[in-house]
Parts: C-alpha cells; sequence; structure tokens
C-alpha cells in the first residue's frame, strides 16, 4: 500500500482495527473463562458483545469511505493478546490472576483509545463528520470499558490480590 | 515464575516494563531520524532521553521491592514497535509518514500509560507510597508526552498530511 494521503492513512488505520478487533473478540471468551471474580467475568463478556459491535461499525466506516478493508495483521494486538494468553496460563492465585486479566485488558483498552482516538482526528481533518461520529461512539465505549476495570480494580479486585 | 501475591504481580510487571523502556530506547532514535517535522524529530529526541530516566527510575523501583529484575520480553512493546517500524519503511508522503509515526508513537504512549497506571495502583494498595511516588513520575511524563504528541497532530502536522 502506498500512502500518499491522510485518507490513505485513514484507510490503513481502519485496516489495522479490523484486525485488531477481531483478534479481540477470540481473546475475550478465553479471559472470561479465566476470571474468577463474577463481576469481573461479566464485564468481559459484556466487553465481547460490544466488541462484535465495533466489528460492524468498522465495516460500515469502510463503506462511508468508499473503500474496501484489506487483509492485515495488526502486530500490536497480536502482542498484547501474547502477554494476556501467558497470564491465562500462569500459575497464579486466582485473586492474583484477576488483578493480572485486569492490567492487560487495560493495555488492550488504551491500544485502541490510542487508534480511535487518531482515527476520529483524522476523519475531522477531512471533514468526513459521519464517520468520524460513527467511531466517536466505539472511542466512548473503550473509555468506558477502561473506567469500569479501574472501578473493579479498585472497588475490591486489587483488595482480594493483597 | 508462581504469582502468589500481589506483590509477585508487582514484580512481574516491573520486569515487562523493564523490557518495554529499553526496547523503546531503542525504536525512538529511528523514529525521529524518520520524522520529517522538526518539531516532531525534537519531541522524539526529548522523548528518548525521557525514556533512559525511565529505565533508571525502575532500577530504583527494583532496589524499594528488594527484588532483582528477572530477564522478560515484553511481547506487547515488541508488537507496537514492530508496527513503528512497518511505518519507517513503508513508502509514504513524508508529511504523511509523520501523522503515522504520531498515531504509532501514541499507541505505545498509551501502552505505558496503562501500564504504569497499573503499576502505581498496585503499590499504593501495597502501600509502597515511595514506589508509587516515583513511578507516578513516569506516569505524569507519558501523560504529557502524549498530549505534546495530540498538539504535534492537531497544530499542523495533520494538515500537511492532507
Amino acid at each position: 500500500m502506498s500512502l500518499n494521503t491522510l485518507e490513505d492513512a485513514l484507510h490503513e488505520e481502519l485496516c489495522d482495527m479490523l484486525s485488531s478487533e477481531t483478534q479481540i473478540t477470540k481473546a475475550l471468551p478465553k479471559m472470561a473463562k479465566a476470571a474468577t471474580n463474577p463481576d469481573l467475568k461479566a464485564a468481559f463478556e459484556e466487553h465481547l458483545e460490544q466488541t462484535e459491535g465495533h466489528v460492524e461499525r468498522l465495516n460500515k466506516a469502510f463503506k462511508l469511505l468508499g473503500k474496501k478493508p484489506e487483509e492485515k495483521t495488526c502486530e500490536a494486538t497480536k502482542g498484547l493478546l501474547k502477554e494476556g494468553a501467558s497470564i491465562i496460563e500462569e500459575k497464579a492465585d486466582p485473586q492474583v490472576k484477576d488483578a493480572l486479566l485486569i492490567a492487560a485488558a487495560q493495555k488492550v483498552e488504551h491500544y485502541e483509545i490510542a487508534s480511535y482516538g487518531t482515527v476520529c482526528t483524522w476523519a475531522e481533518q477531512l471533514g468526513l463528520t459521519e464517520l468520524k461520529d460513527l467511531l466517536g461512539e466505539t472511542l466512548d465505549e473503550e473509555e468506558t470499558t477502561d473506567e469500569k476495570l479501574t472501578a473493579l480494580a479498585e472497588g475490591g479486585v486489587n483488595a482480594d490480590a493483597e
């Protein structure tokens, strides 16, 4: 892919995000299964449903841009989830594992917050208001999920792990 | 490593961050070299100096915890930087490349913000105030760098790329 314009960069970033969200839909059920705290388990399950919606929004975004998604593997998400997978397999006290799962999930959330933040700023620069608003909804959901994970950590998971 | 306590998790996370920061010190000079906008180039160079300081703070944190760092490769950072490296090598208009470099750097910043956020919360939970304050300084610097990159993007780089 030759990147001559900001619109090309936006397209490339959307391809990256599609790979990222698709990888995340496969990882979240494993994280939910590995979690012990019922609220954390529920949070992962709820976020899985949201993530499936994020994939749909990305597919709409490609249509708004008038370009098709290209096959791409998001290497960053692959690395982030490799870390998550190693926590799942790790020999750890269940409460400590919950704290580690939250940490891994928040890293993924922050990856997505940075990515959607970039994409929304670029869309605004390009005057693509509908696309910006659409993916802005996903950005809001990622930020809310991150806050919810912080609340779970500070509201009991970290204390249980101690 | 067997993880029985939150202190074990904190130690593991610090090992991860040491690998992460060390990898970043090697990537930043390449990102500075690949940037065209002089302010962006300067921002990467300045952040390299900061990152060297972050490695020093992590080494102090291990001493405060009374544990030695263990050899570990942060897979997430490896993936994030692989993405950065592919941007550097990509055939792109120089202004578009600058916009992409900012995007990649902000993803790394957000990874670090999530990581240091976790570490500071765990240190607080464990009553390790000195360690929390020390790494809180790094967290502040990562957040400031992220804001600076946003300001560079919105203050001209994105418009130049368009």
